[in-house]
């Protein structure tokens, strides 16, 4: 293991460099005009992932974006890690808002500045690079190793379910690994027990055919921009307690002890409001910030458009006003029958004098798990030796669609295990990546694959 | 009069290639990327009205756009009209919906489409034609003339009450004569005595420094899009009545003479509500249509902003979102004190989590005068005359601000004379004029200048 070791602290430059590489195809999933890119970036991984010794590297069709798929399968006896990541990213906008260029990789303060340096790539080449240490200095691994990378997580992971029901054979492990999340604070490794699930939608409101002089028809027919304002308002209150009839049924509540757990955390209230650039926090009454974004369902505006947003004023009555929304869901919350309340109680609170329509765009079941399992404590142990540290258990206000399906198609517990920091600005202006924990993650991701093979297992190899 | 009214029918073809260049000209006040344009459009104008004949044509610099003064002072012992219109014109947005390219006048089924069509260079263009008829053909204008023309009425006018004020002896008259409204149908022409006033404000709310994770932050904060929306909807509400406190304190209620002239006029709701393209119409309960554009106050949002908008769908917690709203008045509503009562009102109902400015942005009076005044008198037998059928008595639900700055700071009585029709997309795409309107308004103005002569006055010639 000592050489596994050396060659990651010997090849540290060599790996930023390859990292720029791979944050510089700007793989925005979920903008048309990128299509080519996300290709590429398909392309550059797996060819990254040949590369470094992976066999049986594969880019599957989807009707999306490609699944890369790729292995190394020979240790006998020794249980499956099925590797699971994203090579999209989301898009950049507000541009201007960014100090370096988004897809120009830059370096400043420790830290790697572009998107997709936390959500995903950055944690991906991680996994990389800890397999490139084994494979180069052991010629083996001490786990087998099935790694999948989708390129719609930013987009809900339209066809990966099916590309996972169709290949449950060739999936077959012992436990899924995922980097995708963060740890709870700088110096605090986490390992993550639970998520939230989430359903998103677009509601348009339409009235006149088209737009109309605010004077000469002002007062005479309903305006989609206040009829929008009307319905959000009704869908959470002020208090933030979602209105939906049946939203909160199936919410399963915080346990004494997970509340207890919570509120040991180093949770700095006065710093996280400082990070934000927030006066106040606010939320659900009758629950701390932890138990708000990581247990607690949430209603949110993701964009509002109506009539003329420009420099100036004009007096327009706007034609139409779209609003994206979402809810963040908790277990046992499902997305399907959410979204059919949601859809039901927005017509209903709809106006007869407008035309209204709820598109659903993207859905996720939360997950949880049990944080005492083998693989959990695996995990635990090499994140340990990584960071110094003994790692915190957690939950996250996030979402990981994919973890929910592995459990569910495949009976494979999830062991989350991330390596990015709550203020690295992922799907917001100047992500980054703290280059000492992308360092300590590639040493913990190499002990974990030591620690995994070690258990009982190999049932599928 | 009969030379007059000769050339006007002999030179209609003429009169049309004229208006396409005066239509070609962008002058779109709102957008500093148009500012050569509007005084591109300033310099053609004006040249304009030296070619007819127009004396002392000269651009005034404002510290926005110019205004045009040009006048014809020369029948002694006759009143004096003082001309207002403006060449400047709205925004084209969304381009996409126009059937063809706003700035190259299209001829389609008698009416000419273009942006300004209506709203207001043809209606100018009517008097500059009027005009070129008398001096071509008589040497001389039955009645003195004052015109200026402004390039701010689509931003407000900022700067035309200090102009007026600043010229206030150049600009001395005995009525004003402005062409910017519509009749009350095709076929039935009007005059107008009431206008609304206009209240205009920019709403920004905004929270976190950046905009975030809606996963990882979704319900420990406050959402910009969210409290727009709450906000919004305690301004008006769901019965369109308006909730700032003291907002209908000083309207001037409709009269029992108002209500039943307005209930003769032929208005046809089916019609209306096909020609917008509504299923319902919506308004405040109480009043009809008509009396709720012409004589009630409204509240209307013109355009709302925050986070992602694009195609597909983006899990962003916005760090802002705005919003433009603005509030048509009614006489005697002031709007400095109602802009007082609403910035009031919206910053006790925006919440402490939110950072909540208003941003004042435009403001103008109402206005209404005597319908049976002796110069309102004289345009009706000249409309009478020019469109076959006496014109009937209206308000208008739009704002021309400066028939108060006349009011107020000259003293004179306004005429308001519009050829447009209510479909006409004034602020919409497709706007467009009908080329008989236009062609019988230049009848009717040439015989107002006759009308308004033949009465005493001439007290500033």
């Amino acid at each position: 293991m000592n050489a596994v070791l050396d060659f990651i602290h010997a090849n540290r430059d060599r790996f930023l460099d390859e990292l720029k590489q791979f944050l510089a195809i700007p793989s925005i999933s979920a903008l048309p005009a990128h299509q080519e890119d996300v290709k590429r970036c398909a392309d550059w991984a797996a060819a990254e992932m040949t590369r470094i010794g992976l066999q049986n590297v594969t880019l599957f069709p989807t009707p999306g974006h490609p699944v890369i798929y790729g292995d190394w399968l020979h240790a006998a006896g020794a249980p499956t890690i099925l590797f699971y990541g994203h090579y999209d990213v989301q898009p950049v906008d507000p541009l201007e808002l960014w100090e370096s260029p988004p897809f120009d990789a830059t370096i400043r303060d420790g830290e790697i500045y572009a998107r997709g340096a936390a959500d995903d790539k950055g944690q991906v080449f991680m996994h990389f690079k800890a397999l490139e240490a084994h494979l180069s200095q052991n010629g083996k691994l001490p786990v087998n190793m099935k790694i999948i990378l989708e390129g719609e997580e930013e987009v809900g992971s339209a066809n990966l379910d099916d590309f996972v029901r169709a290949h449950k054979a060739d999936l077959a492990a012992d436990v899924v690994v995922i980097s995708d999340s963060t740890m709870f604070d700088r110096g605090v490794p986490s390992m993550c027990y639970g998520l939230r699930g989430l359903c998103y939608f677009q509601i348009d409101v339409k009235s006149a055919s088209t737009d109309l002089h605010s004077g000469m028809y002002g007062g005479a027919i309903a305006n989609p921009g206040q009829v929008l304002a009307q319905m959000l308002s009704q869908i959470k209150d002020k208090s933030s307690r979602i209105k939906v009839p049946g939203f909160y049924d199936d919410v399963q509540p915080l346990t004494d002890e997970e509340r207890a757990e919570f509120a040991k955390l180093p949770f700095n209230e006065k710093k996280y409001r400082k990070d934000l650039g927030v006066a106040k926090l606010f939320g659900e009454p009758g629950y701390s910030t932890l138990e708000r974004v990581w247990a607690r369902p949430t209603f949110e505006v993701n964009g509002l458009l109506s009539g003329f947003t420009g420099e100036g004023a004009k007096t327009v009555l706007p034609a139409q006003a779209m609003a994206k929304v979402s809810m963040r869901l908790v277990p046992n919350q499902d997305p399907v029958k959410i979204s059919d309340l949601f859809d039901a109680y927005v017509k209903r609170i709809a106006p007869k004098t407008v035309d209204v329509t709820v598109t659903r765009m993207q859905g996720g079941k939360p997950w949880m798990c049990d944080p005492h399992n083998d693989f959990v404590q695996a995990a635990a142990r090499a994140i340990e030796q990584g960071f110094g540290r003994r790692p915190v258990l957690v939950r996250e206000g996030g979402s990981i669609p994919v973890v929910s399906t592995f459990q569910e198609e495949l009976g494979l517990p999830s062991v989350l295990f991330g390596v990015g920091l709550p203020d690295e600005n992922a799907h917001a202006p100047n992500e980054k990546l703290d280059l000492g924990n992308l360092h300590n993650g590639i040493i913990a991701s190499a002990l974990l694959y030591e620690e995994i093979g070690a258990l009982a297992g190999g049932s599928t190899a």
